[in-house]
């Protein structure tokens, strides 16, 4: 324990000169490898070995037990014995991760358990090709889903030649939808926590003068053009082929996004995006930054509906970097971490449950 | 442990936003700190208190242990099985903290020794005023130190009307012998880690523009008149009466040695000081704001032997404030303890003495 807090406290840094990152960089990059150690090589419906579950939870004790000694001070009113009040400021752990904490705890459990239950199960594996990390990150913080075909280095699941018995395969789906829950919960958290990180003066520094060099022509087009706009119908235009186009496209929204409400802000005069849409609610009068920009938050939240899988955005990634928040750091990389392990367990009982039907399929024909 | 590491993790900042100091100044802080809470009403000779005791090593250990995951790489001939070598880089614990964490544990070590054995000692206390805390701080790390006449909060020493035995006075002065050694090295310690630290910009840039300012009229036209530069006239003639007046004085000579010093960078366009001295040895020109700063860097050497218990001086303050290198940090603030405790020890062995020397004077008139 003294090494691991001692690393951390070097920042990532064993020179000791104080040059690495700051605690809150350091701590979620620790989670995120602490996450790679123990589960980049569990590729299977099966317990986790009893070495790598007690890692798990004792480094995992050691990271989030810093959360415990996060704060926030609050006016509170006390009674004195004669009868009069005064306000004073107490201290309680902070809302956020009162709130947050807990919950990702008892995901966390009960992935663990999910994992646990598949012990002398109907279904076994069979070696496919050789067995590699799937904690491909490609520079994003969120795992890229990969097509079925493309998982060659995942085990397959076999099951008996006359399919899974009904309670078995009941359970199974049964799990999948606990999976499916506990992956909606963490994404929910996540998504949350990133919303409410600070946008890195950096990110705003890169973004191009103009929102239609981010999107391109005939996107800027579309969005210009008329007074209506349906982000589905423009959508559906566009022909995304793979995640990897619906990310770059992300990206390339969100950027636009930001420099539309900037320049909103500029033309309003209005220090905040905030005080912009009040504004406008107030007055009536809007702008074409102030329409674009919508329209993008419009877009981005469509195509995230569309693709509920997408990895972090370029904005997600350098909040994460630049953010100092101890307890968002621990929040976000918790959760994201969670979040892929969700996915994952959700995904290789479909695969089970994929070769089952198959099975009973060709039995019956 | 769980609980110091995770405060020094969120720096001083308990609300987690990472707004706190880094972790150099925090591990500094909780050092100084932690002397102040085990030392600070430690007034006498005698034993630590066990519970004292066993906090002061389990701290330390726990704040120096972080020492022990600092490392600097060096270039490492390596000699391959068919006889050819290759030049490999290899880690090793940092030079400054292999030579000096030992040799301060070692000091800390005796140091608690030597309280330990004032056990069933021939003198004894009586207490003449309430007891304060001696960690008077007042905006220096070191200790300010006061008159003996001042030091009205310090139990009164007292020994048998025949004064003390030959070999407990012996013991004694052996003792005192080992603290002021003890003293010396952590002093020296010290001082060549503050050397070694950055001066940070912001003194730079506190600096008056011109070194008279600093130093004052008087003091200048003495420093810059004639050929010859005597130090030790020059503090003759200043009559300096306390403590306090030389670390004023001693702030004002440093202020202005680094304005001379910058000044003649500017004037041979050299970089850095040491460059500036290389080429006067070299060519032999030599202007008048290097021969200011070398004539304040003699003075400042002179005061700082004359009142070798000087507190820190506002530049080291500063160098402390502003560094960000863990391991300076830990064997600056350690060495600065210890010398404290030392000259402490010190300084009670002296004031029993001294009244053991007017009871056997007394005797004999």
């Amino acid at each position: 324990m003294k090494e691991r807090f001692s690393k951390l406290l070097l920042g990532e840094d064993m020179s000791g000169s104080g040059k690495g990152v700051c605690t809150a960089v350091t701590i979620s990059n620790a989670i995120t490898n602490l996450y790679a150690t123990v589960f980049g090589h569990n590729l299977r419906l099966e317990p986790l070995m009893p070495e790598k579950k007690a890692m798990w939870k004792r480094e995992m004790d050691c990271l989030l037990s810093v959360c415990d000694y996060i704060v926030e001070f609050i006016p509170t009113i006390q009674t004195l014995r004669d009868g009069t009040t005064v306000e004073i400021m107490t201290s309680r752990p902070r809302s956020d991760i009162c709130i947050n904490l807990p919950a990702l705890k008892k995901l966390d459990a009960m992935l663990l358990e999910i994992l646990d239950s598949f012990q002398d199960t109907e279904f076994w594996y069979a070696e496919q090709g050789s067995i590699s990390s799937n904690s491909n990150r490609s520079g994003s913080f969120r795992k890229v889903v990969h097509h079925k075909e493309e998982k060659w280095w995942l085990p397959v699941p076999c099951v008996p030649t006359e399919g899974l018995s009904e309670s078995s395969r009941k359970q199974l789906q049964q799990k999948r939808d606990c999976a499916n829950q506990i992956h909606k919960a963490a994404m929910a958290i996540n998504s949350s926590v990133l919303d409410e990180m600070d946008i890195p003066h950096s990110y705003m520094a890169s973004l191009p003068k103009c929102g239609r060099t981010s999107v391109g022509d005939s996107i800027y087009r579309y969005m210009s053009s008329g007074d209506k706009f349906s982000p589905d119908n423009l959508l559906g235009c566009l022909n995304i082929a793979s995640e990897h186009e619906a990310l770059e496209l992300a990206d390339h929204v969100e950027a636009s996004m930001y420099t539309w409400r900037r320049k909103a802000c500029l033309y309003h005069s209005k220090p905040s995006w905030t005080s912009v849409k009040e504004y406008i609610m107030e007055t009536g009068r809007t702008d074409k930054n102030h329409t674009l920009a919508e329209r993008a938050e419009s877009l981005l939240f469509c195509l995230k509906q569309r693709f509920p899988e997408l990895s972090q955005t370029s904005l997600d990634t350098c909040k994460i970097q630049y953010n100092r928040d101890v307890g968002q750091a621990i929040l976000e990389s918790y959760s994201r971490v969670l979040e892929g392990l969700a996915y994952n367990v959700m995904a290789w009982i479909e695969d089970v449950l994929y070769v089952d039907r198959n099975t009973v399929n060709l039995q019956e024909e």
